[in-house]
């Protein structure tokens, strides 16, 4: 394969792609018109038992909420990802991939979309990655805010605008999964599409 | 084996245990001392690649904080446990079980203690349950505030009093993971013993 390094690639609306990512590459995730999401999952290329846990970065951040400077832990404890330029400083770590089933009990669809979680198992199965192996994303540019009172989760339009991203340094060899979001509240009911880079 | 019904079953301080809960049968889990926190995981009884899921159960309610009558959904969007009863209405579904890693990471500790997540590990081998299967776990009693506006996370002490308890009723067939906690954090730096009772 050619070198890609520096390309940018589309993922179009309502899709997922997978790739791998060296130790030290940095993949930067692009919102090209604003507002969309991304979730993105990331395992250890060699051990895909070796996944990003939420409740372990959340854990040892003591922060719901990461930005610029903050690393993104495996469910063994060790560094996967970390953000490295945020120009948005607001995503999700709470929610698990949007899927037929999310389409089904939240939005009442009776011919429910994939969703994320259908597209990034498509796109992870040639890893040898099943549906089961999907954890909670980082969701890229997601906006959840969070009432600490009540703890009512409600999803709001992202603050990303037009060619806003965000910036990961692999920290170990990875496979990456990565989607345009499938659903409506995530992305101010307008599906477009998620640019991403490798440097 | 007898019938165990309606017996009081005690986790000592720092410990684990793991067992099997009937489609239709009742736990309890009671902090006998007050201020202690107990580590629950649930898998399907015969395919224990569905597990408990923190970002499905928060993202269909909505909400971080659980209670009585709240479903705790799996990783495949089915309902396996329901909260029917709950005299303390604060528990904690974001943070992973407390391992030697955590002692490491959040306390410096140089022996770690293998903590809830090894406690469950051990507990749930015989099961044919491995480490890396072990998720978020759903936290009864555990009190983490939430800065709504930063994000931060604080672990508070339980707001559970001696003899306070949480009752779940099994929509499945299950085998059940449970902790008496082992971090100092959680529970007010003293280690106290967990109850439990099936009905």
């Amino acid at each position: 394969m050619p070198d890609q390094t520096g390309r940018i690639f589309e993922i179009p609306p309502r899709s997922g792609a997978a790739f791998t990512l060296d130790a030290g590459q940095r993949l930067t995730v692009i919102d090209p018109q604003g507002e969309q999401v991304a979730d993105l999952l990331a395992y250890v290329r060699g051990d895909t038992s070796e996944v990003i846990s939420s409740g372990r970065t959340l854990d040892y951040a003591s922060r719901l909420f990461l930005t610029t400077g903050d690393p993104i832990y495996s469910n063994r404890s060790n560094v996967m990802l970390r953000i490295i330029e945020d120009t948005v400083g607001r995503h999700d770590f709470l929610l698990t991939p949007c899927s037929a089933d999310t389409f089904r009990i939240i939005y009442g669809d009776e011919q429910p979309h994939r969703g994320c979680f259908g597209n990034l198992a498509a796109a992870l199965a040639p890893y040898g990655i099943g549906p089961d192996q999907i954890p909670i994303a980082f969701n890229v540019f997601m906006n959840v805010q969070v009432d600490g009172q009540s703890g009512a989760l409600t999803v709001e339009p992202p603050m990303s605008k037009a060619g806003d991203h965000t910036t990961f340094l692999a920290e170990q060899d990875l496979i990456i999964g990565l989607t345009a979001c499938s659903a409506l509240q995530s992305n101010n009911y307008a599906f477009k599409p998620i640019h991403y880079r490798i440097d």
